[in-house]
């Protein structure tokens, strides 16, 4: 089961336009996939479905056929470099199980009862003091994806223009596509944003810009400390709340962390936050740290969406940061990850041909890898995963990060889940199939 | 804390009207209430508030006033009856204790893994299997509240017809408000929707009907098995698709239960079951029984909404299920709040004066109170809880319970989390208040 949670994560359903179906079911008979068979237990017959009208953004919705075919390739002979999920090997378990312990001898009945919408206090307050904030500025969320949710119910309405990055976090697409802003897509090298090349036309008429300037997912890039400035005061001028993205923020390799956008342009931010990457992914436990007004106005949405967040998961993660451990647990990841990044790049550098570029992350937990031009990432994942194949790899295509103009000519691969040495058997075969494309 | 639990759950945004305020700003003075004094860590000058626009939907939205003056008498000595949450001696605390420890034991990994979309798959088969569903049917949510969130975004649009008791949980006309239909209330008596004095006309142009037929919030009445067939026919000629919210279900003081309306009708059902009522609603664990179809979109639409319920609440849920603990459990549940029925039953036959009227609910967690004419129950909640009475009371006045035509003769009271002996002084007080009105 937890090979398949990265695709909850990693995969969403926008950009799977008709184009791609035709090469998704050759990829199905490619690699030995059969649908489901229809249950004999449902009890309407396939000519009753769908009876009821739905609503404008869910016809627009299509089914995800990549996150079919990933789940087909979630097998322990794929050397998987998709997913987008931390290596288990670094979940606190016994600081977990101690907390446990600590909630059912303390306090079980209030861990299990239903609890406020704005979170547990405690937990609120330590974020607050993180963040040089005040505690109503605060609010627990089900995972940094509900903030997204809920952001876009506070903010959009159809036609609306939301600035994003080129390539973005396809999460983040994915819960604000579904009220119908329309995305622009700012122009971005290695260092984030080119805010030199922006003019104040680009954000004028925009309600929100999206920006994850720690370790992007997928490029894995660092935002320079100028450009966050110059992103801050141009946003700033033009009224855009920039939504800050920062799951990985603590994963920079060397340990230091360049200024928040927050910090720099407190009154323009929502900062999104998450114990995802830092604790444990299946607790679901995130926060906002916005303006007042905006963490009010989160707050009753958070109310309708799902009244509050796991009562038992907060108070479990709060008593871990409480505790002190976080800074000796974030040590143990960054170490994990810089040796793992390392391995990707040395296997990078001895295989790939010359006309494959990638990055060369300080942080985080992806590279993203562009092609030779003739190259479809598409088409190089149906061979990569072929069952005839006798070292499978899998990766995401980039073309479903982009907001607005798709490109096939470049991927994302996650260098967290698997050992250096599978690493490098993994994009040695890789490269072999880039070259024989 | 634990105590404040309640108002996120029984209280909501959208019928705190204008001329409900200076009626609020009173009782705020007649308790001695104090607005929070402005931060000074907040970095917002208070002539910048609201720098950005906000969506249609969150401008509709007001602030939650009644939930801030609950919050003031959410003190011990008030007697309350307006909570509507469960009564927390019944947690399964040992079971959900001992689940814990296998967790760690056995799965710790898995159980703090990002893990997929739908669910749990045991916990789902768990689910499909009680309802004679295919596991393709069922969605696990963040609370059934969730599954409303996702039923609105699938179904509705600005102006689209929604079918509603009257009155009706007031949490479902929260989720559904955001994507802006037009209500229509449905005519009432104690056996739920008049079905008889319904025509196709009635249903005709509507998309869904949002219904609970065991002991519904805030009324406690249960639906007749004639009415629920009727409604199912209705429905199913004018292809209107049924929600049916049943988080009371299993606590019929008898232990016996009528027919779902998914039974009866399930290509036209989309089933909310809980695990809040049963085992314990900190754990957020509800979920969706619908079409194939729907439950497929729903899914989609989860994935933007927070990725996925906490892995390690649904597996701790999950190995309490499976224990063969849950009949025993429900079993105590129900006992007890049998007997606190019967106390506020008796309570009000022996204090309140003629012309109040209530049901006699037989399961769930309310009692529903119809004051006499003249009789306001804003009045009569600002009178019970004022700090100059020696016995103060709170309970939830009726108006925010209806879709279309609030009534402010009328009032919920919740019987679960009160002993027995405070119901009757509780009780009295209340009759008395009434009877000075």
């Amino acid at each position: 089961m937890p090979i398949f949670g990265s695709w909850s994560k990693a995969f969403c359903n926008l950009h799977e336009v008709a184009h791609d179906l035709a090469r998704i079911a050759k990829i199905r008979w490619d690699i030995g996939y059969q649908p489901p068979a229809v249950s004999s237990s449902c009890s309407f017959p396939p000519e009753l479905i769908m009876p009821t009208e739905l609503s404008r953004r869910a016809r627009k919705l299509t089914s995800s056929v990549i996150r079919e075919i990933l789940k087909v390739t979630a097998s322990p002979d794929v050397i998987s470099f998709a997913g987008g999920i931390p290596a288990p090997e670094t979940f606190p378990v016994d600081l977990l199980h101690t907390a446990c312990e600590q909630i059912f001898a303390e306090e079980a009945r209030e861990a299990l009862q239903y609890s406020l919408t704005e979170g547990f206090l405690p937990l609120r307050q330590w974020i607050a003091s993180r963040h040089s904030a005040d505690v109503d500025q605060v609010l627990i969320t089900t995972g940094s994806q509900q903030a997204l949710d809920l952001l876009a119910k506070a903010l959009l309405d159809p036609g609306v223009t939301v600035l994003v990055e080129s390539p973005t976090y396809l999460g983040a697409l994915q819960a604000f596509s579904l009220f119908e802003p329309s995305f622009r897509e700012l122009p971005c090298d290695d260092a984030g944003i080119c805010t030199a090349e922006l003019t104040p036309a680009d954000a004028a008429d925009a309600r929100l810009a999206y920006l994850m300037p720690n370790f992007q997912n997928p490029t894995g890039r660092l935002m320079s400390a100028e450009r966050r400035h110059d992103v801050c005061r141009l946003m700033g001028d033009a009224g855009v709340l920039i939504v800050e993205d920062d799951p990985y923020g603590e994963l920079g390799f060397n340990g230091q962390r360049l200024q928040s956008l927050r910090s720099i342009h407190p009154e323009g931010v929502a900062y999104l936050g998450s114990f995802s990457k830092v604790l444990a992914p299946g607790l679901r436990v995130g926060y906002v740290v916005a303006p007042a007004w905006l963490t009010a106005k989160l707050t009753q949405l958070k109310q309708a969406a799902d009244l509050h967040s796991s009562t038992f998961d907060q108070r479990l993660a709060y008593r871990v940061l409480a505790s002190g451990a976080l800074p000796a647990q974030i040590d143990t990841i960054r170490k994990l990850y810089a040796s793992r990044c390392d391995a990707m790049l040395q296997a990078l550098q001895a295989s790939m041909a010359a006309e494959v570029r990638w990055n060369r992350p300080e942080g985080g937990m992806f590279i993203w890898l562009n092609l030779p031009p003739q190259c479809d990432s598409h088409l190089l994942l149906q061979k990569s995963i072929a069952v005839a194949q006798s070292t499978r790899v899998a990766f995401v295509p980039g073309a479903p990060f982009h907001a607005v103009a798709p490109r096939s000519d470049c991927l994302r691969l996650s260098f967290v889940t698997v050992d250096a040495e599978r690493i490098r058997i993994g994009i040695c075969q890789l490269a072999e199939n880039i070259r024989t494309m």
